[in-house]
């Protein structure tokens, strides 16, 4: 039996759906993780070609955005446990430029920027009450690494209870092995998978989105 | 460049290494994730057998114990996304069987037995403030799913700065690619990677454990 | 200048309105929390009353409901700082009389019951997802005790971003300064206070409530 | 009967004591808080002198210290619900001088800020961590308001099972009647009170902080 096979009939892998509000998080596309010398490589480049066109729908439908970059104190006060086991993420401080967002995704004034110490975009932030804020109910997922914040940031988003999507072709790694197997481990568990051009499609349909998939 | 080399050169798979003051977390090896059947397969078998021994040198070494079920309410009322994604959740509710943990573990008066309805102990319980009420500067993690709950528990463990093990042999899977994969993302970022016999020597060294290896 | 002089004069005391889409909470109204020899006293029996009528209008109106409870777990696995204040809520288990939700407010099937071991209703819950999971935009609150439970919840929900309702004649204290006192401090800066006629009367006037008072 | 009586008959008002760890916050000591046309007033400049010399004492002592600051964006993608009650917080950005620690308390590098948007130290903010990184299990309290920000702090940080410890007199507040209001609600339910020299003698006994108090 394959693994799919195996979670299909323990009755994993069904969708969750699109609801009626989404917004979009655009997860630690920085310039630190599009440069191959310091986070970034493999698919990244790509993925954030598809997320500045997603980008672009998002602001045209009213979509609200935000932003995530890892940003440490220049003074290390902040240090834990994550930089014991990356030690170069101590180079992420507010002013550095790799810990800047990359100018293709430039963030316009009222969106929403996050900066985080830890893999995920809710942990020890506010992003759970600006999306309550916002009646948020469908969490659009881009970013990097798709095998590290980017998953973090599904997990919990799927745990708070919205409706996750994990935008296939806007998600990135610097190694294609843990890219692919967390696609799979998010998509049989976690969130939908849908690619740029269906979401666009999507926002399109209606500038007020409507709900598609599965009811609750 | 393979992908183990890809993440050397970036900094990342350093130590964090073992504190001083260690607890154990046992996540979902409950009946249903031990029956094929229902959510289990795979190596979990094993990973309970291995993770019987670690839990009688914890409790020979007062290191506190906690397991972890998932528990969802009789009547729905606390039914979420992660219902939507895998249906068949719903049955672990607080009597059925199986919800129960498993034979081999029992657990003992006075251990901790957490409630939870997403993938990480860490969600929407009190297993931090347990943590800090214990002293706990490292978390050793065994249980399944390892690309599951796991895995989860472990990102939020190591964001909550808790120096954070997987024990190698004592986490399972009911599919060997996932388990694969996640054990690989795990010690690249955020936990190090020990086996059961590993362990218990290092409990074993001194009724005080001490702190081994990385510095912060 | 009086207090409410100097509050005005800096700019609190604003309301923050009733949004789209309201829950209720009712916080600890169980037997030990109505018996003067346990944890009640006071107001408490009143404003019980009044709870009784506002949960009929909210069953109404299709207003989700949840109820909190103190439980802490029998073999004292759970007791932390807040035993050490006050050691008679080890008394509040699963099973103790004391623990049970009071006879005039029976808890319906589908209404959400939440376990708590501290005084907030979102602190190591799953309320917040609860909330997202029902598109909740408005939290009103009753319950005991105002300078306890109450109090500590509504921080959080306004802290969460709910627009946050105290209901003043719907929430209770063993002891009428600390009520008094409490109230002035959630009304300058956390909640509106409304009465439960007022409230009612609201939910009358649309079967789906509309908004009425601050834009965000 | 008294409220205290009250109080006392139920079981409320022990002491949950010094552990051996401690960390000192400071709550919103900065220049708008101790502005009285901005949001200060009353006691809060005998309580800034009082907590200099507390920090002076914590940093010779080893103690870790942190600093609280309410920092909201210049462009107002943050503001929230609190934005609604008291609409002059808007004004707390991170360049305003309003927003800096008063310089009687400046911070020296090494020392932990904490920008947050909420009345906790605790929400959404990366604190509880920090304390986790730090070992530390007993929190000292100072800072204002004791009826807001201060109050919030120590609900949470006793949530989390910090033993916790206000500063009697290096807690401030724009008003007295809520300042008694808060210190009295608080020593019953969730902290101990003790003045600076109580505390600062504490630490002098001992380099390395002793218990003193209750046992768990």
């Amino acid at each position: 039996m394959s693994e799919l096979d195996i979670y299909k009939q323990q009755g994993f892998g069904n969708r969750s759906g699109f609801g009626n509000k989404p917004a979009l998080v655009i997860v630690d596309f920085v310039n630190g993780f599009n440069d191959p010398t310091a986070f970034g490589g493999g698919n990244i480049p790509e993925a954030i070609a598809q997320t500045a066109i997603l980008l672009a729908a998002c602001r045209k439908h009213g979509v609200p955005v935000a932003y995530t970059r890892v940003v440490y104190a220049d003074d290390g006060s902040d240090h834990g446990v994550f930089c014991l086991k990356a030690p170069s993420l101590k180079n992420l401080t507010e002013t550095s430029p790799l810990s800047q967002v990359v100018p293709e995704l430039e963030p316009q004034r009222g969106e929403y920027i996050l900066r985080k110490t830890q893999p995920s975009a809710f942990f020890g932030t506010n992003f759970t009450n600006w999306l309550t804020s916002n009646g948020i109910d469908t969490l659009l997922v881009t970013g990097c690494t798709t095998s590290g914040c980017v998953r973090a940031t599904v997990i919990d988003s799927m745990s708070s209870n919205f409706r996750t999507i994990v935008v296939k072709d806007g998600v990135g790694d610097r190694a294609l092995g843990p890219h692919e197997a967390n696609l799979f481990d998010m998509e049989q568990k976690y969130a939908d998978l849908m690619t740029t051009a269906e979401i666009v499609a999507h926002l399109e349909k209606s500038s007020k989105p409507v709900r598609t998939a599965a009811k609750r």
